[in-house]
């Protein structure tokens, strides 16, 4: 029973990475497709949602079916539980790169613009998170993971920045806008991307150490009042 | 053995119910810490929070020890692990009632302005939603639960329907940019709300029937781009 249950466990950490890979291509896409102006690869991106959908849907399928049969208990509860938790935050991170793609087929039909804030930068910073923190699941190193927590300060003050630029951008440019609000929506949803890959740190680290790291005030206040 | 089990899983149903009422009450007062001004109820909606979060860590501890100890297979299973999800949007249903709170404390200081969009009716959609999905929880209601999908379409309407009358108020009165971007946020933010409340809705028809309902398309555009 146990050598099976480790299989299931195996099992399960190879489903969750092969999830995670596919959200980090079709995020990386995403962000691609508003800096090329490119809807073919934006339309791609939401095409590619399904396959993330569908793999979402294994997995959870798969944490029960082990719950179910392996009943396991301690560590290997705390694994299938965190796992469970994480494709949670994968799939919405999914739906987010969605939406950004969207975002980018409407602007690619628009008059260009310069993107008014630090996309590349907010983009890449999530992207590693991203990665790291999956790492961290992997390899069960808590210090990896403390570290993805500790850079989304770094993307809540880009966005922060964000909401400041893209204000004064209106005011200097109203006729466009309809697009700088698409804009502002877009450093929104990285910073989104950002707090769902932090919740995934935290739950890689509470499943280490049973320490529950999660409610700091910052988490409410990340995507806070304009100035 | 089932006995124990049965009696932890009706004091599971409790707390669950101890935490939406809170975050039910939370949001009430976010809402109208906004149409009110009142700075003061907004801080009590924040330092509020704090119990929330206590609360929530509270379900999911009892929850994984309900599944060390006791084992549960089948319907018992899936009630716990539908308990532990609903228990995560729950809980980030109060972050986003702070996020609603600190915009009111903001725009409290700022000159009074009527707010650009229908948040009376987006609020108590957003609020009914709630209330029947924890209702069809206890109830083991699918009908219910359905319902509650179907409402989050018109909430969607109404956060798009707010886009373009922003749009056009930003464009009427720029010197006023910044508290029509925290009007846009607080629309957003009760469209949020209401897309964690479809989730609940959904993973209470998920425990009920075992179908999967998530994933319709329409999900990931529910905060579209303008126009």
């Amino acid at each position: 029973m146990a050598l099976h249950l480790q299989r299931e466990i195996e099992r399960l950490k190879k489903q969750i990475l092969t999830l995670s890979a596919v959200v980090e291509d079709n995020l990386q896409k995403a962000v691609k497709s508003i800096s090329d102006r490119d809807a073919k690869l934006a339309q791609r991106v939401i095409d590619r949602d399904f396959d993330i959908d569908d793999l979402e849907v294994e997995v959870e399928e798969e944490c029960l079916k082990t719950l179910a049969l392996h009943q396991p208990v301690a560590n290997d509860l705390r694994f299938i539980i965190a796992v469970l938790k994480i494709n949670n935050d994968l799939e919405r991170i999914g739906d987010l790169a969605v939406n950004i793609a969207e975002r980018a087929i409407y602007l690619s039909q628009r008059e260009p613009l310069t993107v008014p804030f630090d996309m590349p930068r907010m983009a890449s910073l999530a992207q590693h998170m991203l990665h790291k923190a999956l790492d961290a699941l992997v390899t069960l190193d808590p210090v990896l993971a403390n570290s993805v927590c500790a850079s989304d300060d770094d993307v809540d003050a880009l966005n922060r920045e964000t909401y400041a630029r893209i204000e004064d951008r209106i005011r200097r440019d109203p006729d466009h806008i309809d697009c700088y609000i698409n804009f502002l929506a877009i450093s929104r949803q990285l910073e989104r991307i950002a707090d769902h890959t932090t919740n995934i740190a935290q739950d890689v680290i509470y499943m280490i150490d049973g320490n529950i790291v999660r409610h700091h005030r910052e988490d409410a206040r990340s995507d806070a009042p304009v100035r």
